[in-house]
C-alpha cells in the first residue's frame, strides 16, 4: 500500500495533465477555427454558407470576383440605347425567354458547330471558377458516340425517372458538362477555396440557357448523379473541379412535349418598394 | 498515507469513467451524424451538396425542376431559325455579352420603369424557388431613399472595400435583391427542402445579368453581409427565403472605370471531345 500511493499519485497527475492538454487542445483548435474563419470570412453571414464551407480550414479565402479587384482600372465604355429602344429590347428579350422550355425530347440531328462555339463563348465570359466540356458528335468528333455512350449507359439519374430521362443522352448531338472549380491555388501553392464557385458557375449556366434559346436550340438542366468523378477523369479535368450540371443540347424531336407549365404570376416572385 | 490511497483510487476511477464517457459521446454523435446524412439523401452524390444540407433532417426530398414533372404534357412549339441566322444570332449574343462588365460606379439617373419590369419578368421565368425584390426610386416609390438608405448605412460589406463599395447603394436608382427559397411546404404542411435552390436562383441571376446588358444597363453582383434577415423582414418576405445577392442597377456614372480584365482564353474553360 505504501508503494501504491506514489504510483497512484503519478497516475492521477498523468491523467490530469492529459485531460488538460486535450481540453486545451480542443480549446486551442476551436479558438483557431474561430480565428481562421473570422479572419478568412469576416464579412460572410450565415445566409451565404454553401458546401464549400466544409473546407474552411484552408488558409486563404477569396471572393469570386477577386480576379477583377487586383488589376488596374480603365475607363468603362458604355453603349446607351435611346429609351424607346431600351424598352423594346427588354420586351423582346423577355418574349424570347418566355418561349424557353425545358425540353427532354431531343432529335439526333446535327447542330452547327459555330453556334455551339458561340454559345460556349458567351457562357464562358462569366465563368471564373469552373469549366465547360462539350461532348459532341458534330463533325469528326465521335468520341461521344463510342466512349461516352458506354459510360452514360451506366449512369444513374434520379431513380424514379431513369428510363425516360436517359433517352436524350443517346440522341442529343451535343452534351454540355459544367464543372465548378471548388478551389484554386495561391501563388505559394496552397489551396484557395472559391467560396462562391457554385453561385458563379450557375450564373454562367443561366447565360448558357439564354444563349441556347437565342440560337433556337433546346436543352434541359440536369444534375447527373454518381458519375461526376468518372466523367471528370475521362475528360481530363483536374481534381479541383466537380461536375455540377449536364445539359443535352440539340433541336427538339418532332414529337417533343413539355409540361403544361403555368408561369408564376409576377407579383408572386417580385416585390417592389 | 493509508487514507490517501483509496481517495486516489476513487479519483482515478472517476477520471477514467469521465474520459470514456466523453470519448463515447463524441463517437455516438459522429455516428449519428453519418447515419442521418446517409439516410436523408441516398441518391445525391458528394458533388451536389450545398448549404441546404444542414437541414437534411427534413422528411421530403424534391428536385428543383419537380414542378414541371407533375403536370400534363403538351406538344412543344419550336421556333427554328435558318442555320445562317443561328450562327449570326449566337455571334451577336456573344458580342453583346462580351461587352458586359461589372460596373461599381452607377449614376443616380432614373431608369425607365418598363425596362426594369421586363428585365425582372425575364429573370423571373426561371425562378422556381426564390423571389426578386426591386427597391427603386423610380416614379413615386421613394421608400429606398428613406427607409432603405438608413438601413444600408448600417450594412457591413467586405471590410477592406467598405468605402467605395457602398457608394452605389446610395446612387443606384434601382436595387435588385435576390432571395433563395430554402424550403417550401408539402401538401401535408411539412417542410420540403429545395435542394437545388441556390443553383436555381443563381441561374435566374445569370439571365438577369444578360437581360440588363441587353437593355443597356449596368450592375455588379454582390453578396451583402449581415443584413439578409433584416432586409427580408423589411420586405415582408417569408422566413423560408434567404437573401442571396444584391444588384445595384442603373446607367454607369460618367467617370465609371472597370478593372482591365483579360478574358480567359476559350481553351482554358472549354474541353471538346
Amino acid at each position: 500500500m505504501y508503494l501504491l500511493t506514489p504510483v497512484l499519485v503519478a497516475v492521477v497527475c498523468i491523467l490530469i495533465v492529459w485531460m488538460f492538454r486535450n481540453a486545451d487542445g480542443s480549446l486551442e483548435k476551436r479558438k483557431e477555427l474561430a480565428r481562421s474563419s473570422a479572419e478568412a470570412r469576416p464579412w460572410v453571414d450565415e445566409d451565404l454558407t454553401d458546401g464549400t464551407d466544409l473546407q474552411r480550414a484552408e488558409e486563404d479565402a477569396d471572393e469570386w470576383q477577386e480576379p477583377e479587384e487586383s488589376v488596374e482600372h480603365i475607363p468603362y465604355s458604355h453603349t446607351r440605347y435611346p429609351e424607346k429602344d431600351m424598352v423594346k429590347r427588354s420586351r423582346e428579350f423577355y418574349e424570347l425567354l418566355n418561349m424557353r422550355r425545358s425540353v427532354r425530347f431531343i432529335s439526333n440531328e446535327q447542330v452547327p458547330k459555330d453556334v455551339i462555339d458561340n454559345v460556349i463563348r458567351a457562357a464562358g465570359l462569366s465563368l471564373l471558377v469552373g469549366s465547360l466540356a462539350v461532348l459532341s458528335t458534330v463533325g469528326a468528333e465521335t468520341l461521344k458516340a463510342e466512349t461516352i455512350g458506354q459510360l452514360f449507359s451506366e449512369i444513374s439519374f434520379t431513380p424514379s425517372r431513369t428510363n425516360w430521362v436517359k433517352e436524350y443522352l443517346d440522341t442529343a448531338p451535343v452534351l454540355i458538362l459544367i464543372f465548378k472549380q471548388v478551389h484554386g491555388f495561391a501563388a505559394n501553392g496552397k489551396k484557395k477555396v472559391h467560396y462562391y464557385n457554385e453561385i458563379s458557375v450557375s450564373i454562367s449556366c443561366g447565360i448558357l440557357l439564354a444563349a441556347l434559346q437565342n440560337a433556337g436550340l433546346v436543352t434541359v438542366t440536369t444534375t447527373p448523379l454518381n458519375c461526376g468523378p468518372r466523367l471528370r477523369v475521362l475528360l481530363g479535368r483536374p481534381s479541383n473541379e466537380k461536375l455540377l450540371m449536364l445539359l443535352p443540347v440539340g433541336y427538339p424531336s418532332k414529337e417533343a412535349t413539355v409540361p403544361d407549365l403555368k408561369r408564376k404570376p409576377l407579383e408572386q416572385i417580385m416585390v417592389t418598394v
